[in-house]
C-alpha cells in the first residue's frame, strides 16, 4: 500500500511526503519536474526514502502507463493531488497555462484514479475560489464563487470534476482550500521576491502597491499539520474545508518591515500605488477557518509568526 | 451589429433567435448539427431569418476562423453561449462528451471573444451546479458547489472561466441557471420519452422509478422572456441568476398523468423503484428564483401549467 502525491516535487509535495516517510508510508511523487525540482528532494534530506516518477499529468498515456506501473507492484491506496501551474499572473495572460497545469492535470488523474479502482482523493485547491468578496468573511459555503483569475477558474474547475467523481466512484475526496503558504523550500511569492529585490539593492526596498493588500499566510508546517488531521478524521464523501490561519493576515507592509527587520534594518522601504499587484489579484481576504476548528485543530502560528519564520528560513538557506 | 448564439439550431438555442429576429437583430446561429438540426430552423420558421454556420466550437481553429468572418462583416456585439452537451447519463459514463462539448465550447468561445473584443456574453448554466441539497432551497448565495454529474461540473466549470474573465475583458456576462426547460422543438427529456413510450405500448406507461422524483420545469418562451428581461436590465460585471417557476416542482407521477391524460387516458402508470434515474441525477429540487422575482420578472406558468403545454405541443407536432 502507497501514497501517491502529484505536483510530489514542488514546495508543499516534499513537505507532505516528508510527513508521510515519518509515518512509515511508501511515497511515490508524480511531477514534470518545472517548477518542483529535485533540489528540493535533497533539501528535505528525501532521497532514498521516496521514489519520484518524471511525468507530466497533462499527458494522460504517459501518466497513466507510469501510475499502472506503480500500482501493480505495490496498491495505490491514496492520492494528494497538489499538481498545478503556481505562477498566477502567467496563467491570466494565457489561459492555456492554467487550462494545461491545473484542470486538465486534475481531470486526467481522476479518470486514471477511475481505472484503477483508486478511492481516496485529496485536493490542493485555494482561496481564490471566492473571488474579490472585499471584507465579507469567506466561509465554505458562501456562493456564488466567482474567480477573478484563471489560477482560480481551474481550480475550481477541478473541485467540480472532483465532486462528480464522488458520485460515481471515489469513496472520499479531501478538497482543501490553500490561503498564501510559506514557508521552505519556497521558490516564489511575496516573501521571496522582496528578500531577492532587497539582496540587490540593500539600501531600499520597492513594493509594487500601497502595501495595504492583506491576505492569510499558513506556514506549510501547519498546513500538512491540518490536511493529516483531517484525513484521520476518516471522512467519505466530497468534504470541502478551508485552511488557513486564526486571524485576519498581514499586510504588504508588514511583510516588507519583517524582510527588512532580518535582512537589512536600515533599508528604506518605498511604496507604489493602489491596492492590486496584477489582474486577478485579491487585494484583500478575510479567512474563515471555523468548519475546520470545529473538528479541533488550530494552527500553531499566526500570519505574521508564519512569515516572521519563513524569512528567517528562507535567509538561512538563499 | 449582430448576435452570436452558439448551439443555435438546439431546442432553446431557436426559440431565442426567433425572438432576436422579431427585435430585428441580425442572428447568427452556431451549431454543429449534431443534436441540433436545421429542422428546428424550420419548424420555427426561422429560414431566411438567421444565418446558419456549422462549425464544432470544440474545434478553436475553424470556430475562430467561421466567426471572425462573420464579425468582419457585422460587428457582432452579444454572444449567447448554449452550445453544450445534454445527455446527461451520457457525459457520465464518459467525461470525455461533457469535457469536449460544454466545457472546452466554453473555454474556446470566450478566448475567441477576448480576441475579437466582443464584451458581452450570456450563459446557459444549470441547477445542477448545485448538486443534490435534499430539500434545502436552491439559492444562488449557496456553496460550496458540489455538482454530482460531469454535466454539473463541466458547467460549473465553465461558470469560473467566464468570471475569470470578466475580470480581464469582458463588460458583462449574466450566468442563467436553468432548471428543466420545456417546450418546442424538444428533442429528449423525461415528457419526450413518455410520448414515445406511451404511442408504443398503449395501454400501459412504465415509470423508471417510484414517481416521487420533484423539480422545477419551465416553459421555453417564460425561459426566454427571463433571460431577456435580464439582458434589457443593462447590467455590468458577472451575474448569476437561476430562472425558474415560482414553485416546488411538478413530481415524475404528475408528469405521466398529463402524458396518459392527453394521450391514452385509460392507460396504467407502472412505477418502478428508488428516486434515482441514473448516476448523476438529482431526485428532488427545491428552486428558489427570488433574486430574479426581486427585478421584477415573474413566470407565466407554474411547473404544472407548463408540462401541460409541453405536452399538447408535443403531441401536436409528433
Amino acid at each position: 500500500m502507497s501514497i501517491l502525491i502529484t505536483g510530489g516535487a514542488g514546495f508543499i509535495g516534499v513537505n507532505l511526503a516528508k510527513r508521510f516517510v515519518t509515518e512509515n508510508k511508501r511515497v511515490y511523487l508524480l511531477d514534470n519536474l518545472c517548477r518542483g525540482s529535485l533540489k528540493n528532494i535533497y533539501r528535505l534530506s528525501l532521497q532514498g526514502a521516496v521514489e519520484v516518477i518524471q511525468v507530466d499529468l497533462h499527458n494522460y498515456n504517459k501518466s497513466l502507463s507510469a501510475i499502472s506501473q506503480i500500482d501493480r507492484n505495490e496498491e495505490i491506496t491514496e492520492v494528494w493531488h497538489l499538481a498545478a501551474n503556481s505562477d498566477i499572473p502567467a496563467g491570466t495572460n494565457d489561459s492555456e497555462i492554467d487550462l494545461r497545469d491545473t484542470f486538465m492535470t486534475t481531470y486526467n488523474i481522476i479518470r486514471i484514479m477511475r481505472i484503477l479502482d483508486i478511492k481516496f482523493f485529496a485536493f490542493a485547491s485555494t482561496s481564490a475560489v471566492y473571488g474579490d468578496r472585499g471584507n465579507e468573511s469567506l466561509v465554505e459555503t458562501l456562493g456564488p464563487l466567482l474567480p477573478i483569475s484563471n489560477y482560480g477558474a481551474m481550480k475550481l474547475a477541478s473541485e467540480a470534476f472532483i465532486s462528480a467523481a464522488v458520485e460515481s466512484f471515489l469513496d472520499t475526496a479531501l478538497i482543501f482550500r490553500f490561503p498564501n503558504v510559506i514557508g521552505m523550500p519556497g521558490t516564489h511569492g511575496v516573501i521571496y521576491d522582496f528578500i531577492g529585490k532587497l539582496k540587490e539593492s540593500r539600501s531600499y526596498l520597492e513594493v509594487l502597491g500601497d502595501g495595504t493588500q492583506q491576505k492569510s499566510y499558513l506556514h506549510v508546517s501547519d498546513l500538512i499539520d491540518a490536511m493529516l488531521h483531517v484525513r484521520d478524521l476518516n471522512y467519505s464523501g466530497v468534504n470541502v474545508f478551508n485552511v488557513g490561519p486564526n486571524d485576519e493576515g498581514i499586510t504588504v507592509k508588514g511583510i516588507a518591515e519583517e524582510v527588512v527587520r532580518q535582512l537589512c534594518p536600515d533599508a528604506r522601504i518605498v511604496y507604489g500605488n493602489g491596492n492590486k499587484g496584477w489582474v486577478g489579484d485579491v487585494p484583500k481576504f478575510r479567512y474563515n477557518n471555523d468548519k475546520l476548528r470545529a473538528t479541533g485543530w488550530s494552527p500553531s502560528m499566526s500570519s505574521e509568526e508564519a512569515v516572521r519564520l519563513a524569512v528567517g528560513e528562507l535567509l538561512r538557506t538563499s
